[in-house]
């Protein structure tokens, strides 16, 4: 019997080389989008629902019960919305029963641009073995796509992916110098906090500028947040 | 004084992220384009002039003096053309005095792809040492920039990048994930032999059906062919 594939796709402009067609596809965005959702999700937010602008974060706020309107520019809380995109902003007493409307601009667009997926989830090292765990039970081919920067490719998604790389590997077949590239990378780390690692990384710089060298370091935790999120329609669930 | 900047870019397919105005940009494609390149000129071709299509290359064959028409589509010599894409093939007693039209599919579209640049040099390990020097004599904002696979990142040229920026990286300002994530894996190589890294990467895999082990043993070894090729017009020559 084969194994399904599993590739990398290091930056949402390379996103057209991979068929997405009936894989499973797991967002990475892990400062800080996808680490957000996983936290809100855990802490037992009812839903979170992404979306490209602030506007219509705005809007979907206004419709929707319980909604909390969240996203960032520039490191600050953009104007017209609640909160920012912190994992550390939405503890169990504040998001508990609420829907997180939430606005970023890397991995949210990402997420819309992923066609025909069987099924689309959210990776951060909050959630990195509930992830592999869900990707070794589907039994489908797999894509990690790294939500990156403005189309750069970033060293925090690629690190993601190779920890997923590494723990999943056996039960895939890996023909993808990404993922090689990834995995290695993320074994250079060794048994070192991947902060270490992260800290020469340029979004950590932009990041620190802003003062959010603790909330990356919380994203640099894994399985702080051991869910699945996953995309039904327009919002993300934890997949039970 | 600031030192000049230094970026890698993974795939001509992120190339329009990069500003290469004025720059000093490195074309890489080590399996097997500019590492054809650097033992043609160094064993003697008087030039070398990259094509895109197999047409271009018979058109231009037919117009220069003493020129070799050479390119392979899927691992053989392409119709109408007389030689391949070895670098093996083009020893001093064949190559001398000659103009080598080479047609490639992913080098060639790279280089052509650049805009404005100050520069254009063709890299690859048979030339890394003369490639390093010629950066740091320069002093100007650099861009390396990988020939990839169809647009998909690869591990050898990356790893090419990754030596170039282990090299020269005091003489520069490298705030790019990309140069820190090549450099990392070219340095998780040690010294063992390159190509025993590569021989899991795509490119190997998909060459070796081709039977062309030798040929990119050849390709991994540093410094055999110590030349610059440098773009002037439509030709490569040896810069001196």
């Amino acid at each position: 019997m084969s194994l399904p594939g599993l590739e990398v796709c290091l930056s949402p402009a390379l996103l057209h080389l991979y068929d997405t067609t009936d894989r499973v596809v797991v967002i990475i965005d892990v400062f800080r989008a996808t680490s957000t959702i996983a936290a809100a999700l855990h802490n037992g937010a009812k839903s979170v629902i992404p979306v490209a602008s602030v506007q219509e974060c705005i809007e979907i706020g206004r419709m929707t019960t319980d909604a909390i309107t969240a996203g960032e520019r520039d490191g600050k809380v953009a104007a017209g919305l609640e909160y920012g995109n912190s994992p550390t902003e939405y503890p169990r007493s504040f998001i508990e029963g609420k829907t997180l409307v939430l606005t970023t601009t890397n991995g949210t667009r990402l997420l819309h641009m992923v066609q025909n997926a069987a099924v689309i989830i959210t990776g951060s090292f909050l959630n990195l073995t509930a992830v592999c765990d869900f990707l070794v039970a589907q039994n489908k081919n797999v894509l990690l796509g790294c939500a990156a920067w403005k189309d750069r490719f970033n060293l925090e998604d690629t690190l993601f992916a190779g920890a997923v790389v590494r723990s999943v590997r056996e039960h895939f077949e890996i023909n993808c110098d990404s993922a090689m590239a990834a995995e290695n990378l993320y074994t250079l780390c060794g048994n070192n906090p991947l902060i270490e690692f992260l800290r020469d990384s340029s979004h950590y710089r932009r990041l620190s500028a802003f003062g959010l060298q603790t909330d990356m370091e919380y994203c640099a935790t894994p399985d702080l947040h051991p869910v699945v999120p996953i995309l039904r329609g327009k919002e993300l669930l934890i997949h039970s």
